[in-house]
């Protein structure tokens, strides 16, 4: 797609899928690392070079064969970079020199992001680092707090929470002959992640909010989209945005943060680079990380929406395969993963090391359940692997209700069951409970409102007399309302059907049968059936089961005649 | 994932797929074809050999550095394939060597199936080419008649279509040196591919229907799934399958077919190998036909769904890249599927000739419709590409209508056509007809049956008097169907809204008020709100805006009291 040639500063696992979208676009790639890094088994190129991205020489001779120069570690030589284009004023550098240098030390870019008005955890400097700064550092943060290194840290290495000022001693010599800075403590519920692309001309393209799970400061599991309230997506997407249009650069970035108790959010820290919470996007993305980056250092298209996930149903959740005590016990992972519907395994060409990464699976799936399901197997902690979501759901009584069904009072509950148990029948996983327009307004316009959110696609209403709860459901939620007229001690129940059939133009209310709750069940299968075909399949087993039902009947009225048939009716 | 070397005869664009594939899994390969091919591009190994897959030492250097070999072309030399074993006899070759030969030699291959049970077009062997011996095929099989180079064809090289008796001379001349056979022209409207894989157990597994479109005899375009009906779909499944399990191997096989115009299969040519027709696997399928032969020879796991489409509403088109009259002339429109949504470009890291395979482009979408509008702007033939499918298609007054809105009679069309606003309103492609329930009964029961194969989601139906359409629809139909009751001279339109309404137990029908065609549409929008969340949020955005419309009124009528307000009216 483009003859220039890429030069990439690093050849871990990184690099390596970064090479892996580069070779599908016959783009060529020189990769600086150690003789076959991960990067480097997967291109045949004669002209990599064996150094290291630290080294001023070495960096000089990956420059000299390249056009467009990147990195996927931040750790380099930045000064060196800086004097590559006196040399050839033609080449490229992405990210910018002047931006890894702004994210190389933790405590710089933390001030940058200040200065741009961004959220970030409290922190500062410490110049001399002992245990009497530090214990004063305690007593103005409160414990824990974090005493960082300001660079080279990754995964964990170069943190340490100091818990409490007995600490100080070991935390002082765990990260002795470092440049130091100190962080209060973010009291966190999740910590998030963000990539966002940025190409040459500026534009700014946000992939999907993620969750990541780190377990002893490695990143564990990645779950996409993020489960949090939409509002709060939106929030973290266009605050990761603002950060990475601050630097002056393009291509991918990752930019962690972390969602306080309070509901606010603060930035970690930022990638320049393809990063851990961006695996996911090799299956679950229209397009991946790594093909994004070199799409944007090279000034190749970038549609609206490739850094979308697949389909709007799309869920995943990404696992880090490290590798284990015994040499390549890690595998036995991989192996389950391959037994798994949907997953993928993707190893690096990397020695198994105890907790070295050295692989990652992607886990996808219409329904995170569904997701959770599967990686439990994967993780060994599940022995079964059955195939039906909604069978399972409702088997454990819970999951995620599709359907709920709301009456007005307990006494339509009899009426209403039968909805239940043909939901039941259709292994539809749903929720029942009682939600009254006239004696518990408020809680009806919240679960009304709140509907769409929690997952549920269509919602089944009883009510009797005035029967004013379908309508008003239907006023205060855009999913369909399905309405069932219960019948009362007086005029039948067609006060009900009218009440409830007869809705002003503007809000529908799909109205049936008085008291046919079955029918009000029924059509909730066929409405499911419209976003899902398996439903679709399971509504004509029925209607054939039907219609079955009856020949039977005809053949015995036709045979034994109708004097018999009423007989043994 | 497995520590055994895989040797692949052939370094081909198919080669290099399945080299990108064992890359993931850790898998080494070594490949054997000529210096730099394509395969070997993507992998550093020291241990490639150049050479042919046809010369018999070069197949032997392969072997002794292997512990599974592959192909991923045919033309090779078996009887060498076959000595190996004895030579090592822990070398497993999939597909076996018998299998390749069998396949080898179209003709043979012909017999095999024939052998097996399997429709193919007649044809037979020509033992003395001549223009008599072919004037008497040409008396006996009509024509066109096809003349065809037994061994070592591809993408019509070897091929040669016989159109009358003065092509004679031509064909022979074409196709001379070759061992020929002829065939009998099959009149096919359609030609689909089914791509099988086989566990090393016997266990097969099918990917889904596609139809592929030639031209100039090399394949142009993949429609992934094939239009076609479920039950050709089917059978053109269960026949790929059975020709597959006719062969004694293992791995990744292409099954080319014929769809005739009688509606039979013909089973035209078999390949042991990846396919062109498999490309689209990629990107629409849980797993590739390359990492799936990948996994199939080494007996890693396949789990039951891997061949599946990525989502049910995934929908297909790979174009294949040829080079141009202009050197990399193709890359313009590589250009134009990278600035595509949901489009993928891979490129095979071969140099640019006039009708080489250079690359392949995927579209995806949970749409075909949107698939053929992308591949029309990356063909160039159009100049726009906007987002909304919706809008596009009721732009266009045509298109796959979501929504069908039917009616007893056309005097339900006055209070019908509300519905018809409301859906252009909301984009939402629809169609509207007249069907009657008991002036056309044979009609309703064949919309009724052939509405979700059709693509229709929902339907509306408007009746009056007696109304029995709405619900014999629905008795005849899986979808959910909604009922208008239509207000006619009498009654007031109270006989209809009991007639839709009260339905047995067992077929529902989504009743509306009185002549509220209105909210049927909305109903409808809703309803598609379950499978499309772009519908959900203009449902929102619509009801905050009927609220607003109130609050004005609300605000005058505080404003300059209701007498005033009431003159105003």
């Amino acid at each position: 797609m483009d003859k220039r040639t890429v030069g990439i500063l690093g050849g871990g696992q990184l690099g390596r899928m970064l090479v892996e979208a580069a070779n599908r676009l016959n783009v060529n790639t020189v990769i600086l690392d150690a003789p076959n890094s991960p990067a480097k088994q997967i291109s045949n190129s004669t002209e990599h070079i064996d150094g290291s991205f630290t080294n001023p020489e070495d960096i000089k001779k990956l420059a000299a064969k390249c056009d467009v120069l990147t990195i996927e570690i931040e750790h380099v030589d930045v000064p060196t970079l800086k004097t590559l284009t006196s040399i050839n004023p033609n080449l490229k550098i992405y990210p910018s020199p002047e931006t890894i240098e702004l994210i190389q030390d933790k405590y710089i870019q933390k001030e940058h992001l200040i200065k741009n008005g961004l959220k970030v955890a409290t922190s500062k400097a410490i110049e001399v680092p002992s245990v009497e700064s530090l214990s004063q550092v305690g007593n103005e943060y409160g414990y824990p707090f974090v005493l960082k290194s300001r660079k080279f840290a990754y995964d964990g290495r170069g943190n340490y929470i100091v818990k409490s000022e007995s600490d100080l001693p070991d935390a002082l010599a765990t990260l002795k002959d470092r440049t130091l800075y100190v962080e209060k403590w973010a009291p966190f519920t999740k910590e998030l992640a963000v990539m966002i692309v940025r190409s040459i001309d500026g534009r700014v393209f946000s992939y999907p909010v993620v969750e990541t799970i780190h377990q002893n400061s490695i990143c564990h599991l990645c779950y996409a989209p993020a489960r949090i309230p939409d509002s709060v997506q939106l929030k973290a997407k266009l605050m990761a945005e603002n950060a990475v249009k601050s630097f002056p650069s393009c291509g991918i970035f990752g930019v962690e943060m972390f969602y306080l108790e309070n509901g606010e959010l603060l930035i970690n820290e930022i990638a320049p680079r393809p990063h851990n919470s961006g695996h996911y996007t090799i299956d679950a993305c229209i397009t991946s990380q790594f093909e994004a980056h070199i799409r944007a250092i090279l000034d190749l298209p970038l549609p609206t929406n490739f850094t979308s996930l697949s389909t709007t149903n799309t869920n995943a959740i990404m696992l880090n395969v490290l590798g284990e005590a015994e040499k390549d016990g890690e595998l036995k992972t991989c192996e389950r993963a391959l037994a798994t519907p949907g997953s993928s395994v993707y190893l690096y060409g990397k020695e198994s090391k105890p907790n070295r990464k050295v692989g990652h699976i992607n886990v996808v799936s219409s329904s995170m359940v569904e997701c959770e399901r599967r990686l439990q197997y994967i993780l060994g902690n599940s022995a079964e692997l059955k195939n039906s979501i909604a069978a399972r759901m409702l088997q454990q009584g819970k999951g995620h209700p599709l359907v709920g069904v709301i009456m007005g009072s307990d006494s339509d509950l009899p009426v209403m069951s039968a909805a239940c148990k043909i939901l039941e029948q259709f292994n539809v996983p749903f929720e029942v409970t009682i939600v009254s327009a006239h004696r518990t307004p408020h809680r009806m316009s919240k679960y009304a409102i709140e509907a769409p959110a929690r997952g549920l696609k269509v919602i089944i209403t009883g009510a009797g007399g005035a029967a004013h709860l379908p309508g008003m459901v239907a006023a205060m939620t855009p999913l369909p309302v399905i309405g069932v007229p219960v019948k009362g001690s007086v005029l039948d129940g067609v006060d009900s059907l009218h009440s409830i059939v007869q809705m002003p133009r503007g809000v529908p209310v799909a109205t049936v049968g008085i008291n046919n709750s079955t029918n009000a069940a029924l059509l909730a299968v066929r409405m499911l059936g419209v976003y899902d075909s398996s439903y679709l399949t399971k509504m004509e087993q029925f209607l054939l089961k039907q219609e079955e039902e009856v020949l039977v009947k005809a053949e015995k009225l036709e045979n034994i005649g109708y004097e018999s048939y009423l007989e043994n009716k």
